[in-house]
């Protein structure tokens, strides 16, 4: 699908497409409708860092609230959203030890204490190692930084998951 | 559930009870969870209407783009949340003949056609017929007219469904 093609679409196929590209906040892709036609999926891209820029600080904490835990509830009980589980999957987070598990709940509790929201990362630019030494940095940050830096993990979600939409929408060629 | 008892609530437990008091736009609530403790109920309702209030004009148009139609493909299917099925039950648009899904149909895809979101009213406070002579009133609205209008109509609903569901979680003990 390239970027001619999206500017044509309704606002409805426009959501249903790309409507979880930020979790569980189809208000933004839905936003961001308004504002076409985009020059490129770059800009539209672009286009949804800003909305979630102008958020007050509330509404960023806000996205954050809406994504799961790493390796938690929702992964165990089948309902984390299909880009969530493939994600979680592909950092091996579906294939961990019970000992894995438990230091994962714990930790993921101890932010969710600290901060008020679910540590989020980019779980496909990452491994189970690597979110664990990542989870343990970040608990000694100050809530504006944490904030500001699990936004930034916001937004490379968002990139890897447009982009990944925009091929296989091209390859099956709707 | 008294006030005490909402803000006592982790982001989880409140998102989870009342995420969908915006239809499809748990952020909002999990973005006033950051300005807990609230004094009342009223102004736990006051903090998403004045949430919704400071989010730009396409973010307004993003929150109406995330409601179903009315009498729309979502209620045949089966498809709509809990809260709007009930919604639209209690309005009557679950028992339309042939020819009143028909026109509804008709209307709403011109509505949808001239402004871009779908038409939003708040069903409980009305019927079948008092929705089709709004529909077609409102159908005469300016794009910014319009746009104000349906936010008025968000807001009700938010308040109904906040309503019920303190109410419903008081007489439950939950």
């Amino acid at each position: 699908m390239d970027i001619e093609a999206i500017n044509l679409l309704s606002y409805e196929d426009f959501v249903s497409t790309f409507g979880n590209v930020v979790e569980r906040c189809p208000i933004i892709t839905a936003a961001v409708w308004s504002k076409r036609p985009y020059p490129s999926v770059a800009a539209l891209e672009a286009a949804i860092n800003d909305f979630i820029e102008a958020l007050p600080e509330s509404g960023k904490e806000g996205i954050l609230r809406c994504h799961p835990d790493l390796a938690g509830k929702d992964l165990q009980s089948g309902t984390l959203t299909p880009e969530s589980r493939e994600e979680q999957g592909q950092a091996g987070l579906d294939r961990m030890d019970a000992s894995e598990v438990s230091r994962m709940t714990r930790l993921n509790s101890e932010y969710k204490e600290r901060f008020g929201f679910p540590f989020v990362v980019c779980a496909r630019m990452n491994n189970k190692t690597t979110i664990v030494e990542q989870l343990r940095d970040r608990l000694r940050n100050t809530h504006a930084q944490e904030r500001a830096r699990a936004i930034e993990e916001v937004k490379k979600i968002c990139h890897l998951r447009l982009r990944g939409l925009v091929l296989s929408n091209q390859k099956n060629k709707l």
